[in-house]
């Protein structure tokens, strides 16, 4: 084979010859701030590579609680889940196994719905129907009896793809852009995509001397903000927080309701940690109750949509990828075009699908996996806990580490002083500082947190995030590696 | 809990409270076309129902071949894949059980690569590195040597999804727009995709008298027909097609190479049929190794994306949501850009991952489980050749459908001729006239297929599609159906 002729008379190689050239690309995925993460991961890999050959450190692993994933930090996963996971992809193992009786045949119930009996075909867009009914009925029960209508109800790989709702509600024609409102501190993806999808981030500031409280009052500066610069159309709200592990009171919800209903907006409500809240006052209700219990015109008319997880819950599925989103008070000629987007993508994973059914719907007293279920779910929630209120104990006691009481969530948002002369470092090197000092503990004592800047702060203020659903040893040791990188580090520094 | 009291002064209700009414929400979004399947699904739906209830109907199950969905068409899991894919779900089964030791190996193996020993973790964005690595030998094997580096490869719920890459090609500030070509008649969510994104889908149609040929003078035709309504930036290609069972010949891709290099459009290259080619004189080559062998200039300009997954190859694990795509020849600074925008959704499905680390690392000669690995799939192999010739001769036998020779795909995609008085009801039934045909077969045989009109055909010709990766017996059903739904349609319009 050779050469087309006509390719000898092409002039020298320039880049113009190709289409993607950066000045070329959407500009909203150009503004795509990209993760702190990167600078990190490249070290970590680093790090790692170094250990495997032998370099010496003052550590033989890396600890890494930059993610909300409790595997990776210790956890073990639920038994029961995994049993019927297993089983649903191999029958055959299991009825050569001594699998529990109720494994089996939640195993064959589940591969019932699946057609061709096999959770490697495709399901319905919105999910497997029966599945659908078991969340909605989930939902139903949370929520003191609120109903909820499975055809609201929409499985997806994961609460962030939820987000991709936002692909329908913003107009990227509109002038000025759509907005949405956002906290900071706030998990970093989501805000990556408002950008990508060409909207404005309009930051509204949790209170961190109130416990990362959010202030009414708050949003209604956020909203005078963006006049002039964007109109906003959607509140996004995460509760129980991240990174900052506040709960939101029922009070405190209802101004929330009113204040998208007095503007207008869609209420965008981040709910995937619902089940780990352990402050002794703090209790988790979800956003449609509470807009049920203000009863009309609110509660038919406030557009919500409300994200939940199987990387969340206590079995921590997180490499399932999966999760549900539920619409409440939606247009129905608006339901059909969200429907029609999420059709592009066929369907969510199903053994996730199966494991969000086997989330909302666990093991009964009397059922054969009842005990050991209910023990490895109290292990864990006894476990993130414990792990909270010591996290708090210790960073409190480190000095310039702050951490508000934690309430629920998966993370510690400590807030971490920085003397200028390090500061003045961070520059030098190029960093933001406490991607810096994140650096600088990833490099010194093999712990991998994330930095404040990720996340959003209030300028001149630093913080990290950790993960604390880990085993109770791990957090120990985080603890522990923290602690005397942080004394070494104020030494070094002041 | 009372209302708010300024709730009492609002006016009643009126759509106009809610912010995403119809005439407000993303236009794109809007010009989504919505699948001719929702109209199938619900009167299926129904039948279904129906026939629980114990309605008599001429046919006691209904036969589902719309998608290319092996397990729901009797097609069996592959024994290894499904074996491994338990034991790193549930390994304390595996420990009691017969399983082969080449599967317990595999299993320990892909788990070690897994943060925490859990499939439960999340992944690095692109996914595992040493998958990436086996993903990346795979390729440079099957291209006989050209070099594939992992980190241009990208792991992704679904191939589909891959196509988001896109949102990063795509300008919406752009004017005229941006444009894609795509094949017509082409599996329809990529069209939804392309104008989801804002931009002009350019058709190219494929030649159905020349087998469904892609002749590049009508890609020519189609570059033309752009002007003045968008400026054409990527060309989509299906090889082999999808829905038309074409296999494209090295010389056509040349040209189709020659024109993207002279036109400066970026080439994404569907290949997710790969494996399935059954024509006698028909052979995969990828995209990748016909530029390559072209050489520079246009080997290292000429921009390109393929795709593989999970669903396609011999184990057709639809369920798992999990493909690749590899991109060559990209601008760096470009790849950043596509490295952020992935990362917001974190990464694909972890037992996906895996599954397609099974496909591309089969069991080899030797090993305890190849016998019966090479036994299923050359069992599937042959049964999918054997339903295409046996599907191609029925459908032709048939007066008023004409079925091109199939060589490739999973596929089936004959023309139908629908009398003038047929086509004068479905207008009165308000559906497109080959859809209202597949409503008919639907209510009438139990037979579900996909209407022309859903992938795209020249403008008074209709067809049908229907999926031929199926047991033998099952193909056997839908022919036979197909032809008395078929004859007794005949007699009744003409």
């Amino acid at each position: 084979l050779t050469s087309h002729p006509e390719a000898i008379i092409v002039l020298p190689r320039h880049k113009i010859m190709k289409m993607s050239v950066l000045q070329e690309i959407n500009p909203n995925v150009r503004n795509m701030k990209p993760l702190e993460y990167s600078i990190l991961a490249g070290r970590l890999s680093q790090i790692k590579e170094e250990l495997r050959q032998g370099v010496k450190k003052p550590y033989q692993e890396v600890l890494d609680v930059y993610m909300g994933d409790p595997h990776k930090g210790g956890v073990k996963p639920l038994s029961f889940v995994r049993q019927v996971l297993a089983a649903c992809l191999y029958p055959q193992l299991v009825n050569s196994s001594k699998l529990p009786a109720d494994v089996r045949q939640r195993a064959q119930r589940l591969l019932g719905r699946c057609d061709g009996g096999s959770v490697g075909s495709y399901t319905a867009t919105r999910g497997i129907p029966e599945t659908l009914i078991r969340v909605s009925e989930f939902i139903t029960r949370r929520d003191g009896g609120v109903p909820s209508n499975p055809e609201n109800i929409f499985l997806s790989p994961g609460s962030q793809w939820s987000l991709s709702i936002l692909h329908v509600l913003l107009n990227p024609e509109s002038s000025p852009r759509n907005g949405v409102l956002s906290p900071v501190p706030c998990h970093n993806t989501t805000t990556m995509s408002v950008t990508g999808l060409g909207a404005v981030v309009v930051p509204y500031y949790l209170s961190e001397e109130q416990g990362w409280e959010l202030q009414v009052e708050e949003l209604h500066r956020a909203m005078e903000s963006a006049k002039g610069v964007c109109n906003p159309i959607a509140l996004y709200i995460v509760n129980p927080g991240n990174p900052d592990g506040h709960v939101q009171s029922r009070k405190s919800m209802q101004e929330v309701i009113r204040f998208v209903s007095e503007r207008k907006l869609f209420l965008l409500a981040d709910e995937v940690y619902q089940d780990y809240v352990f402050g002794e006052n703090s209790e988790f209700v979800s956003y449609k109750r509470v807009l049920s219990e203000m009863g009309p015109p609110l509660s038919d008319t406030v557009e919500l949509a409300s994200f939940h997880s199987a990387s969340k819950g206590w079995m921590g599925e997180c490499g399932l990828r999966t999760g549900y989103m539920e619409l409440v008070n939606l247009d129905p000629a608006v339901m059909k075009h969200i429907f029609t987007m999420f059709s592009t993508d066929t369907c969510a994973p199903v053994l996730g699908q199966i494991a969000l059914d086997l989330m909302l719907n666990p093991p009964q007293p009397g059922e054969p996996s009842y005990p050991l279920y209910h023990m490895e779910t109290q292990n864990i929630k006894n476990t993130l806990a414990g792990n909270g209120k010591r996290a708090v104990e210790v960073v409190n006691s480190l000095p310039g580490l702050c951490c508000q009481p934690l309430e629920g969530g998966a993370f510690a948002f400590p807030k971490v002083y920085l003397p200028p002369s390090f500061i003045q470092k961070a520059k030098e090197a190029g960093l933001e500082p406490d991607t810096f000092y994140c650096s600088r503990l990833l490099d010194e004592a093999g712990l991998l947190v994330g930095p404040g800047t990720e996340y959003g702060q209030k300028e001149g203020t630093y913080h990290i995030r950790f993960c604390i659903l880990t085993s109770a040893e791990i957090m120990e040791e985080v603890l522990t590696r923290l602690t005397c990188f942080h004394k070494q580090f104020m030494k070094d520094f002041s």
